[in-house]
């Protein structure tokens, strides 16, 4: 299986991957031609092997995302899923490196039907933008309770 | 001033700014030498024109952390805060584009005290690691009801 974490311990990787899949909401990094860092927050869905995001209805000033046009020039990504508490023992975050590729709707496969089953936001609008596929290459999860 | 946003208004400025220094955690993305990005969730503090974020004591498997060798090699860092709600009108995020650098504890400036009042878990053990002291060149934000 080619999910792996620095851990190299199924049984962490497996809740890594649970983490990550019931998130609701994680961060994507990306870098710009320049080399200079990108962040926002997403949507997600875990399908498979992949991380499936679509660029939705949410109201966006362009719809030439910045985020796009950085996965065009560099597809390598990182996205983070945390929690926080002031309660430091139960921090947590699983961490993805992977590769990006921007597909259009009709192109994105079994993705776009994870992420209406994880958001019913997505039950009553049409998802026909473009859309992120993250392909996992290395998962890493750390805790504050380790 | 130099905090700008790309909204270029005062009174959204005066608000992302608050968003940012109320919210207990960031995400901090950095680019490695190869071009690779990486995001970690952090405590900081904003602190004039500054975000302050320390090495702690909270669990970390190396003190080599690769945040501080990807500020080393790219000083160009993205920091985010966001809050998800299923009630996607109630999303927001605010996005701080700087430049980091990495110093020795005794030479962070007022940044520390700023992160001792925010976080009380800093008032009862030493802040003596490094210290990533972020200038902020840009700030953008975002709402879900705008």
């Amino acid at each position: 299986m080619p999910i792996r974490s620095t851990e190299g311990d199924p049984v962490r990787d497996a809740e890594a991957l649970e983490r990550l899949a019931t998130a609701r909401v994680a961060r994507l990094a990306t870098v710009d031609r320049a080399g200079r860092p990108h962040v926002v927050p997403i949507v997600f869905a875990l399908c498979g092997e992949t991380i499936v995001s679509a660029v939705d209805f949410k109201p966006k000033r362009t719809k030439a995302l910045k985020r796009l046009a950085n996965i065009d020039a560099n597809p390598r990504v990182s996205v983070l899923v945390d929690e926080y508490d002031d309660e430091w023992s139960k921090l947590w975050w699983v961490r993805v490196d992977g590769s990006a590729q921007v597909l259009p709707a009709a192109d994105a496969g079994p993705g776009l039907a994870s992420l209406v089953e994880k958001y019913q936001q997505y039950r009553s609008a049409a998802l026909d933008g473009p859309v992120i596929v993250i392909t996992i290459d290395k998962v890493v999860g750390w805790s504050g309770s380790d």
